[in-house]
Formats: structure tokens, C-alpha cells, sequence
């Protein structure tokens, strides 16, 4: 009995999760088909469904396996049931169901592959970008998320990523670092967003979707999930009035992009730690990682002068480095059975730090080499002609508005 | 202790669908309403809400009655609770609140009444539109749902319609075709989006609600649920990929509107496989979905002339017929009990073809003659001027943008 | 085991129910973006979500304890816990696991204070919003809370307001009539909404979001979560099919904007009797609430004069006092358990006329203190020059659509 009704009841969380959180794809794509130009918006938002779309393809047939299948040497799954052969829908993974499971991991996937399309958006081939994520997501996505979650050597080490802050954000962040550098700069360098209404809506939807991702995570209806929804809302909100409070201090005024840019660091950094800190571990992690995306976004990248066009390094790289460690730092026995720095566990944080090192090095290297590849073959980027005149009219054909 | 139980947790397959679900409105309304030109965006948008806003009043006061009552010789259930009458919050239907399964089943039909609509979007009267669509929601889409889902005649043959192949796809399909012809032809024949973006995140809205309404049809939060989320989702990305490569070799370009065309003849045709089918049956489904819509929109439109601006039939008649049919060809015992042709069970294809051939006619035929009487008691279509001059502006005296 | 399973599934209508109706955060921010001028729609859409995040923290460091802890003379609740401190994941409220309460909670604070920015949109200093909204959270919002929800004087009286008819609508609406006299006209009275179609998906996030308020406050997965849902539909529904009508009979034509409004006056209305009231107290409650709403904002707003901009008091304020008066004339026993006027329990309604009086003059006597207290320490208003050239170009240095 008890486990009927254990069974039933994290599936719930996990459909009801999944059911939601999808909405931060259409989020993900009013978000940055909101900042970019007018003339790519159709290109940006493309780039995302695309993403998720060969996600749900490429995690169906062989994905989830290489992910979570029976681990070789802590390095890759074992993908015993291609095609999900061999699975049934009485199949179990722990308590739950294991197409429920499958499908809430599969979200994981598809919004990490789209986030990364932020760094390149405006100037990359479609083609391209098609090979160069299908590559991505079994090269760099899929290894990483074996190591934290699927039994590997990252799991094995002890590490704690309550939602993804090594295998989404992290990963995202640097893999975006690596493929800006490689297709280069924009012509225009302006940042003018064309519609910041959509962008507003559009971090709305991620916001309460990523309310979904983090209290999904537990895989139980319980308090464990109430607090870690509490908390991510709460390192939101504290990412957002930080942002502005700085904006108001250097920039004397508050700025909408400020605001969200802020909400979304601070999403990023509760994403590890959601499960495992208390409210005073979700109040800093915001309120530094608002800060450090601030400050990466203001000086680091005009300093070094590469361009990640929509902050996907700044915001979810930066933020994901420091929510990961300090994951390690807060963690409250009272909340996840894990002890922190600030319970006297440093070798917690350590094992944080050699997590997030070896996430940082392999995804910026192999999608260093996968981008390298492709441009060799085919060229990863547009011509000058089509990245002036817009690639929703260049390559698509097509025109975002008619007003 | 088992009955409190499965209650409870059978609600909640529902509930939390019917939530999600419910964002499918306002996301038709983007979609429709970002396909038809900037003059019309308002009457468009709201041909959806007031075809669900009626929608939720009729089926309080009688519909579902007609639709889920004891069956009067299997062609229409008899209304025995008027407005509700009789039953209470403890009443059940199974193990679910019958209040519960009242508001899924209410979603249903909301839905495929507005879906109607992208038929004639542009030149109907606004009186003529809310008069037609309530007589079509009685004397149309409840018999049907009565057949297939209420014990009427079909599901006494047996036909398997997981979430609405004949009820909501090939129904809602035939009679756009009907109304289509009735209306007739835009004095202004381009089909130029006015705003691509719209119908982008409006599709991410139907994808994601569509997962809603999928995955809850089996009643119950288990592996089936589970499965069927995951292989609607398949189709949905198999339906996209398969358009833009079509897009590719024929227009030598992918394009924003044959992608989310595909997406939407994915999730169509695997609506009443979705419970059925297992992954290969998914990706056949979509694949083959994808090719046959865009056939019918590219070749079967132009050729007969019918104005079906939106293509409602293109997309979810032509796609629905397909996927009911399929259902019989790829159900796989191991998934929902039933065998399809693959296993060997003829006879299964044979009694879906019956059901879609029964719905194909009946839709037609009935819409038609309905759309026929209130064209000669109010006239069905708007002036010239008020056509040329956009609905916006000359019905409601509003306007869509003032940027 | 009973108990293991009450609470697990009790949980479930909360989180979930969390997860869906957080969108109407960007809902709200959509329709009053869509409803103001372009010039202002950062200013409008920023406004509710600083808000929100300021809810967001304010609730979890003492503001839930001021509202839920235990009853000081009926008048506040005593805040033993600050930040949380003591509450574990293990705390339940009721059967419910207190975190997954507190988030439930908070979601309302969050709407109702965001929704009073609808009266001053366009014209208001951003730091004197910022510090308005705190205040009053503190000194309106959450006493009023405490009254009827957390156990104080009018919960002692015996009130019934099943999602905030008096805490949420009455509250909101006559807060926004005393900031709007005190922060006086725009210079501008003209209403020319910019982008009805964001007021038009803003409305249908906001419908099916208003659907988890409404189903989940009854805190289980039940035949009430059921009929609630089923009934706060069905006013909605009213609502807009009967403005439509007196807007055919009225002004000859249908507007888009009078059915928003009508299906909003319906879903205020219904608030309170969501749980109380059955399919028929639904039909008279929706409809005479958008008969009231239309009057007020037809007839009372201009007669009076005073700027509610986008009519938060005349459809929320007006539709709430009757919504909160009707849930104690249509209450059956039946559904909540609680005998209304209609079953000859006269009582209640003169129960229900206290409670809404008295939050009628504490909202407006408190928020106009604290309105003037700021005009004095900080002025309210924006300059001159800032309100005319718009706010989102002079305060924010940005803007809306570069198109």
C-alpha cells in the first residue's frame, strides 16, 4: 500500500512539473527573441524550438541511456535499451514511473541546448546550428549529466546539483563562451533590444517554469519540495532588487533588462543549492550571484571583448560557477542532509569546486573542438550580406512583423 | 483505504492537467491571431474566447449531459442533471469527482469549437460567428463525443480515440472545410502573417497544453501517462524536423510557419494514438503527419480553390484522419491492451476507418447545413468594406496596436 | 497511513496548483502593459513584478508570520518564527507540509499588491512605488489577511472568502481608488490601450491562472477542487458573454476590452464563493457582477472623477464587494457546508456585509495615510516632463519596441 501510493504520488510530481516547466520554452524564446533585433526575431525563436525539438528525438532513442543507463567507469551510461526497448509503463525508476522520469530529464536537455543559442544569435548558419547542437547534446550535455546524476564520477565524488548548476548552467554558460569566441563578433555590436515587453514576459514564464524545474527535483510532493520552491523564488526576487539597487547606485536609474537580468542570476545560482539550503543560504546566493553577473556583464566582457550577444556566459555561467560552490558553503543538514562549509564540512565545498572545474574545462574544450569541426566542414557562419540585412528575411524569407 | 487513495490521485491527473491545459486558449489565440493580418487581430482573438466562453456555459447546463449521459440507442446521451442537478461534490465518475472529469471534458470541447474558427478568420460576422458556433457545439461536436467517448455507437465498436482524433481533430478539420466553403474566399488572398512571433510562442502554448490534454486522457498519473506525454512530444518534434526538411529540399529554405506547421500535424495525428502507440509508432506518425498536411496545404487547397485560411483542414483534418486511422495500424498491446494491424489485428483498422469516414460526414454535412440556415436568416459573411477596411476597426471599433 | 496519504496528496493541489498560477504574474504584467500607453509599457509591466518580488521577500522574513501566527486579540499574528526560523521541512500546516502553505500564500500577497499599481500607471515615481508597496503590504495587506484567513477577528465572526473576495479584490480595489485620488489625473486622460492583444493573453493567463487560486484554496484534490474550478469557469464565462451583451445593446457594437472586462468582473466575483456556492449561484453572481463593473466604470468613474487609469477599483473594488456580499446570499450548504440567505440563513449575509465594510475602510483610510506620508517624505508623482514624454524613455532609459 504504501508503495501504491508512493508510486502515485511522485509521478504526480513529476507530470504536473513537466506540464509546466515546458512553458519555458516559448519563455526561453520571448526572452531572447526580445532582446535580439527586429530583424532576426523569428531566426532567435527558431533556434530554440529547433533545439528542443531534436532533444526530444535524440533522448528518446538514445540519449536518456548514455545519460542514466548502467554506468561504464563513471564516464557514459550503457545504452542497454535503445529505442527505450525494453522499457514499459510499468517500468520503475526508484518509486516513479520511468517514461515520467524520462520526460522530466528530457526538459532538462532541451532547455540547456536552447539556452546555449544566446551567444550566437544573429549571425550563425541555420545548418550549422542544427549540427553543431545535435553534436553538442550528445558530446558535451549528455557526458556531464551522466557524471552529476546518472551514477558517474561526479556523483560517485559526492557532489550535491540539487536542478542543474554543473549540468545546466555551468555547462550552458561555457559552452556559450566557447562557440561566441568561435563565430566571432557582430557586426553591429549594439545591443538594442526590439521588444522588451517580450522580454519581460518571457522571464516571467522561465521564472515560474524554473519554479518547476527546482521543486520538481526532489521527485517527492513534499516539504522538501515547498522549501525549494520557497527558496528559488526567494534568490529570484533577491537577484532582481539587487540588480537594481546597483543600477540605481551606478547607473542612477532602474532598468527593466537590469531587473531581469538580476532575477535570472539569481535563478541560476539557487538552481544547485535549491534542495539543500535554507533561507538565509537562498537571501546571499542571490543577492552574490546578482553581483557577480553584474559585474561580468559589465567589465569583464568588454574587457576581454568577446561576444556572448545575450549574456548566456554572464548570466548562467557565471552565476552557475557560483551557485555550484556555494551549493557547498550553505548546505543545512536540517534541509537536505548535507552539510556545508557553514556546518563545518569543508570538503563539501571542495568536491563543489573539483565539480564545477571539470564541468567548466570539458564543456568549453569539447565545444571548442565540435565548433572547430563544423566550421571546417561547413562554416559556422552567415555572410556579411545576410547578417546586415537580417536573417529572417535572408534565410527564412520570412518578416517577424507586419504593423 | 485504496478507493480514498486512487481518488485522490486520479483528481490530480486532472486538475493539474486542466490548469495547464487551459493555456491551450490563449494560446490559439496568439497562433491565430499572430497568422491574420494586423486588421484583424482582435476579431480573431476573440472568435476564440467567445467560442470557449459559450462553450463553458452550454456544457454546465445541458451538454455534458448530452455528451456523457446514459446513452439513448448510441447516438446521444440523455440529459438526466440538468444545470448540474444532482450531482455533488462526492459523486463519481469511476474514481474520479464527476466535477472533476466535467471540467476536463469541458476542455475539449472549448478548444475545438475555437479551433474552428481559423477557417474563416477575417470576413464572418461577429453575431453570425457566436449563433453558429453554439448551434455546432450541440448539434455537432457533442453527438460526435457522445459516439466516441460516451458510450455511443463507435465505442461500441470499439474504435480507440486516446484524446480526440475523430472528437476533437477530424471533427473540428471537416467542419473548418464546411464553413470554409459557405463563407468563401478573402477578397485579399495573401496569407501574410502580420506577426510570426505570436504564432511561435502561441504554438509553444498549444505544444506544451497539448501535453495536457494527452497525457491526462488516460485518467490516471502512471506509466501510461507518462508514455503518453513522452510520444505525443516525439511527434510533435518528428512533425517539425520533418516540414523544415521538407521546407529545405522543396523551397530550399526552413521557414518559421512550415515548422510550427509541422509541430501542430505531429501533435494531431498522435492526439488518439498517444495512449496507445509505442515510440516507433510516434515517429511514423509524425513523420508521415508532416508530409500529408503539407501536401494538402501546398497542393490540396490551391487545386479545389476553398479559402480555409488558418488551414484547419489542412493541418488538423487532414492530419486528424490520418492519426485515427494510424492508431488502428500501430497500437501495440503492451502500451494500452489493444493490438493494432502490426500485431496482427486487421480488424482494428477497420473499425477506425469507420469511425473517422462516419465523422468526416457527419461534421461536413451537419456544419454545412447549419452554416447554410443562418446564412439565409443573418447572411454568414461581413461587407466588402467592412472586409477591406479590417474587423478591428470597422465591428468593434478597436485597434490592435497603436505603436 | 491515512495521514501519509492526506498529505502527500493535499501537497499536490498546492504545488502544482503554485506552478500554474504564478503565470499571473506575466499574465497581469501583459494585460496592464497592453493597456497602457506604448510610452509607459516597461514602467506598468516593471511595477508588478517589483512587486511581486518584494512580496516574495517580505513574506518569507516576517510577513507570513504577521498573517498566519498565532491571533493577538484577533488583530495580527505574532511572529515567532522570522525567517522562517524553526519551521523545518518536516512542519505541517493542517496536513500540509508548512513550506508548501507559505508559497501558496505568497502568491496572493504578490497579485493583490501588483494588481493596485493598475490605478497610478503611467505617473507615479518609481521609488515611491516601490516604498508605497512596501509599506502597504506591510500595514494592509497583511492585517486584513490575518482577519479573515488567519484566524483574527472577522475568521472569528465567521466570514467565508474562499480565495479573497475581501483580501484580495475589496482590498486591491479600494486601495487602488485611494493611491489613484492621491497621486491625482493623468495629464493625459485619453484611454487608448497600445496593444489590446497583450490585454487579450494577459486576460487568459490571468483566467486559467485564477483557476488555481480558485480550485486550490480548498486545500485537496476533491469534488470542491473540482466544483470550484468548474464554477469560477463558468462565472468568468458569464461575465464576458454579458458585458458583450450590453456593449451590443449600449454601444451597438462588441468590444475585445468590455469582454476582458466582463470575464475579470466575473472571476473577481466569484472569488469568495468559488467553494460556497453551486452552478446556479455562479450564472446570477458573474452576470450581475458585470452589470455593476460596467456601471461603475461607465457611470461612477467619470461622475466622480477620480483617474482609476486601468479600472482596478471599478472592476476589481466593486465586483469584489458584491462577490464578497453574494457568497453569503448563494452559499448552499451542499457544497462548502455553510447555509447562505437562500437557505434561510440571513445571518451570514449581515456576517459578509461587516467583513467587507470594514476591509473597505481600512484598506482606503490606511493606504491614503500611507500615500500622503509618502507625498510628503517623497513626493508621488513624477515631473511634469517625465509623465508627457513617457516614463519608460525618462525614467528607465529605455524603450518598449524599437520596431
Amino acid at each position: 500500500m504504501v508503495d501504491v501510493f508512493s508510486a502515485g504520488d511522485t509521478s504526480w510530481v513529476l507530470i504536473a512539473t513537466i506540464l509546466v516547466l515546458m512553458m519555458s520554452i516559448p519563455g526561453l524564446a520571448l526572452f531572447y527573441g526580445g532582446l535580439e533585433k527586429k530583424k532576426n526575431v523569428l531566426n532567435t525563436m527558431f533556434l530554440t524550438f529547433i533545439a528542443f525539438a531534436i532533444a526530444s528525438i535524440i533522448w528518446l532513442v538514445f540519449g536518456y541511456q548514455l545519460a542514466f543507463g548502467p554506468t561504464i567507469s563513471g564516464l557514459i551510461g550503457f545504452p542497454e535499451h535503445l529505442f527505450l526497448n525494453g522499457i514499459t509503463i510499468n517500468t520503475l525508476h526508484g518509486s516513479i514511473p520511468e517514461f515520467v522520469f524520462i520526460g522530466f530529464q528530457l526538459t532538462f536537455m532541451g532547455i540547456t541546448a536552447a539556452l546555449v543559442s544566446g551567444a550566437i544569435v544573429g549571425r550563425m548558419k541555420f545548418k550549422a546550428w542544427i549540427t553543431f547542437i545535435t553534436v553538442w547534446m550528445i558530446l558535451v550535455y549528455i557526458p556531464i549529466a551522466h557524471w552529476v546524476w546518472g551514477g558517474g564520477w561526479l556523483s560517485q565524488l559526492g557532489v550535491i546539483d540539487f536542478a542543474g548548476g554543473c549540468v545546466v548552467e555551468t555547462c550552458s554558460g561555457l559552452s556559450a563562451l566557447a562557440i561566441a569566441i568561435l563565430v566571432g563578433k557582430r557586426k553591429d555590436q549594439t545591443l538594442l533590444p526590439h521588444n522588451l515587453g517580450y522580454a519581460v514576459i518571457g522571464t516571467g514564464f522561465l521564472w515560474f517554469g524554473w519554479m518547476g524545474f527546482n521543486a520538481g527535483s526532489g521527485l517527492m510532493a513534499d516539504g522538501l519540495a515547498g522549501s525549494a520552491l520557497l527558496i528559488s523564488n526567494l534568490a529570484a526576487a533577491v537577484g532582481l532588487i539587487t540588480w537594481v539597487i546597483i543600477d540605481m547606485i551606478q547607473e542612477g536609474k532602474p532598468t527593466v533588462l537590469g531587473a531581469l537580468s538580476g532575477a535570472i542570476s539569481g535563478l541560476v545560482a539557487i538552481t544547485p543549492a535549491a534542495g539543500w539550503v535554507d533561507i538565509r543560504g537562498g537571501i546571499v546566493i542571490g543577492a552574490v550571484a546578482s553581483i557577480l553577473s553584474y559585474l561580468a556583464v559589465t567589465y569583464l566582457k568588454p574587457k576581454f571583448g568577446y561576444d556572448d550577444t545575450l549574456d548566456v556566459f554572464g548570466l548562467h555561467g557565471i552565476s552557475g560557477i557560483w551557485g555550484t560552490i556555494a551549493t557547498g558553503i550553505f548546505a543545512v543538514t536540517a534541509i537536505g542532509g548535507v552539510a556545508g562549509l557553514i556546518e563545518g564540512n569543508a570538503n563539501q565545498v571542495l568536491v563543489q569546486v573539483i565539480a564545477v572545474v571539470a564541468t567548466i574545462i570539458y564543456a568549453f574544450v569539447v565545444t571548442f573542438i565540435i565548433g572547430k569541426v563544423i566550421d571546417k566542414l561547413m562554416g559556422l557562419r552567415v555572410t556579411d550580406k545576410e547578417e546586415i540585412g537580417g536573417l529572417d528575411t535572408n534565410i527564412h524569407e520570412e518578416a517577424g512583423y507586419r504593423l
